[in-house]
């Protein structure tokens, strides 16, 4: 999606990837299909375009250093790193004030006996790197639930983190410039099935004052980053109405997939309006409401028909090869009004 | 355009062309780059896809010829041939009940002075092939014009048209589903200068009887050509309110491209869905005005930096290699309200 806006805004999007038939290779003008670790691949790639940006914040660090010194990293190394480490980004939340479920570090078994007697159970206990979509992971509901999923979770040191009773699961999707503008689109709310994002509804269900500071939190995050680009904050709603921060995608997101059909600058243009220096866009909706909702495994697969018929649905298949169960192959944006 | 509402449906356009580096080239997922008239590479292609389209009405019929048989070709020979020639396009208006301005075949210089005599002048002589942006034609304002005119158009035979005082341009884009289903897009209103499409406008500022009008014709033509796809139909409005009118395009037309921005469902996706056999989607229109404006040669390039600053301009760029005199680069759509 992002190589698409890239294309009409006249770019020649070259994309890098372990992945010869990926959905972004299927639609860019330059492709290398190379592992992460091909310093070769990475050499040509960096003296063959302008500027680089990523789409999926499990990219080697390394890879992106590889790239840094040689050609323009938007995101660079910081926002990266940060986003890849639990830790690194709990640390950095707090840092710039925005707040987050209490929390503890977990090298070992020991570790995690303190950690459930200072935060209390239920708890989740979450791997620091390469966690998606659910995955690494376990809640632990009794203090004999412990050991296994240390044993089971890796690779460590783990988070465990106090369990929220949140009523609402919201995300801001904010774009900053080169020059430190920014453009934050609304905050959707999302509902999520098996651990996967399901459904994002803008405008969230949620008082506005919720909804308001949810941008004005996902805009420190992306200030704190310097981040050239786009920025995602997942953020958990509480019943007292305040908010606490989940997770930082230093990338466009899923939950922000209803600008693209939504607004008239999707979050992928603003992506690479940031990325390529130019002025962002405007962030506001033109539909009264909109509801994304993804398309998922064999289920999502056999949605799809149905929702090509239907005359308020705005409809996008990735084309990837597989309707694997649990995988995201599209998106479905039905548009109210 | 209409390669990335396909690639956004899920499917894998693959593109066959002269130009290595053409538009449609930088974003499909599988290109051929050969000569229309070369066999073996259209066999090629015809085997290693599910159905063919055309975005150009130029290419050679027996190019699409060489095809059917082979592949299913949505439109296919007939709509082709129609729309290749003046002669063929008038004679199958009028057969369809869809009025023309007088015309006289020319195939010689006495054909012309009696076409002249008949039909008055100013008249317009023009091809009957490869004419399009104006060129192509000369308008004659004396006798004196004919002789010089005729000599300098070619291929021959020649069309004359009586001139037509028209109040305004417009035109109206239709899809033809495989099953025959059909979705026409409001009539735009559209401004040329130098015989080049500079503007369009919807709705159009003509009253809503002719532009309704507008609707009608074009589906009428869609109709009678039995096109699958999405065509294009211009008219001339005279002062008495009727239509006049002035030229097929069997595909998604300039005139069109406010659809893009303005609709959940753009003309190329129609296309995409007519030629690959889904459902049609909705024609309807979610800004309340939308005035598209092509940007044209060295000006046109000139005038970008300033459309992508602004916050109502919905801005493509085609990733032509050159920004010549009279060539279209891109366009923006502005959109109200």
């Amino acid at each position: 999606m992002s190589a698409m806006a890239a294309a009409r805004l006249g770019f020649r999007p070259h994309v890098f990837g372990p992945e010869a038939d990926g959905p972004g290779m299927q639609v860019a003008a330059a492709r290398t299909v190379a592992a992460y670790e091909d310093a070769d691949a990475l050499h040509r790639f960096a003296a063959a375009v302008d500027v680089v940006t990523f789409e999926f914040e499990n990219v080697p660090a390394a890879t992106l250093a590889a790239l840094e010194g040689r050609v323009e990293c938007r995101p660079g190394l910081k926002a990266l790193s940060v986003c890849q480490d639990r830790l690194a980004e709990k640390r950095f939340l707090e840092s710039v004030g925005v707040p987050v479920a209490p929390w503890r570090a977990v090298h070992s078994p020991t570790d995690l006996r303190a950690a459930i007697a200072d935060l209390g159970l239920p708890a989740v206990l979450k791997t620091t790197r390469m966690g998606y979509d659910g995955r690494g992971q376990a809640v632990l509901r009794a203090p004999a639930d412990a050991e296994a999923a240390f044993a089971r979770l890796a690779p460590h040191p783990l988070v465990l983190e106090g369990f929220v009773p949140f009523t609402h699961e919201l995300s801001a999707v904010a774009a900053r410039g080169a020059d430190g503008s920014m453009a934050v689109y609304e905050a959707s709310e999302n509902r999520h099935a098996g651990g996967i994002l399901d459904v994002s509804l803008v405008p969230a269900g949620v008082p506005a004052a919720a909804a308001e500071e949810a941008r004005r939190l996902v805009a420190r995050v992306a200030e704190g980053l310097e981040l050239v680009g786009v920025v995602a904050l997942e953020m958990f709603l509480l019943p007292d109405g305040s908010l606490l921060a989940n997770e930082i995608a230093p990338r466009p997101h899923n939950s922000g997939h209803w600008t693209i059909d939504a607004c008239a600058c999707s979050q992928f243009e603003q992506h690479v309006r940031a990325v390529a220096g130019l002025p962002l866009g405007p962030v506001s909706r033109h539909a009264a409401a909109v509801e994304m909702r993804n398309l998922i495994g064999p289920a999502g697969l056999a949605a799809w028909p149905g929702f090509v018929a239907r005359g308020d649905a705005v409809c996008h298949w990735y084309g990837k090869e597989e309707a694997r169960e649990g995988r995201k192959l599209g998106h479905v944006n039905l548009l109210r009004g």
